[in-house]
C-alpha cells in the first residue's frame, strides 16, 4: 500500500458522519434537513454541525425554503462538493484494492 | 446508498492516520517504529499517540527489540486488528461501490 494515498484523503469528508452526509446528498438532487437528519439518526445539532463544516469549504448548500408555510432547510451538494466527493470514493477505491491485494500477498 | 453503512465504521480504524498505519501493518509481518514513522511521514509523537489508540482496543502489539545495542520498537497487527481492518475494508469497498452505483444513477 502506497502510503501517499492516505496523505490525500480530505479530512472534511472522511469523517464517518460528514461521509454518510455527502454519500446522501451525492445521490439525490436535494435533500431537506429533517430528511437528512431522520435518515442518518443525527440529533439536530451534530447535523448542524456537520452542515456548517461542509458549509465553510464550499461543498454544500443551504437553502431557506417555506413549504406549507413551515421554513425548510434544503442541503444540496455544490459542483465543487460533487468533484470533492467523487475524487474521495475514487481514492477509498484505491485504497481498497490496495488492502485487498496487500492481505491476499501478505497472510 | 443504505445510511446504516456508515454508522458501522470503526472510528478508531477509520481516522486518515491510523487507517495508514493499519494498512501498512497488515501488509507486513512486522514493521519498526523507525520505519512506520518514515513511511508515513508522521512526526514521533503523532505516531506514538495513534500507536497507543490502536494499542488500547488491541489492534497494534508494540514489542521492545535490541537491534545491534540500540532498542527498537517493532509494531505488529494482532489477530483482533487484522480482522477489525478487514472487516473495515469491506465495508469501505460496499460503500464505494454504493456511492459508484449512485452517482452514475443520481447524476
Amino acid at each position: 500500500v502506497n502510503p501517499e494515498l492516505f496523505q490525500h484523503l480530505d479530512r472534511v469528508i472522511h469523517e464517518k458522519g460528514r461521509l454518510a452526509i455527502m454519500a446522501l446528498l451525492a445521490g439525490s438532487p436535494a435533500i431537506s434537513f429533517i430528511e437528512l437528519r431522520d435518515a442518518l439518526g443525527m440529533t439536530d445539532g451534530n447535523l448542524t454541525t456537520h452542515l456548517h463544516t461542509l458549509q465553510e469549504v464550499e461543498y454544500v448548500a443551504l437553502t431557506k425554503s417555506k413549504k406549507e408555510r413551515r421554513p425548510t432547510t434544503i442541503c444540496t451538494l455544490t459542483s465543487k462538493g460533487r468533484d470533492a466527493f467523487a475524487a474521495h470514493v475514487e481514492l477509498l477505491g484505491r485504497i481498497v484494492e490496495a488492502a485487498r491485494r496487500n492481505s491476499s500477498a501478505g497472510a
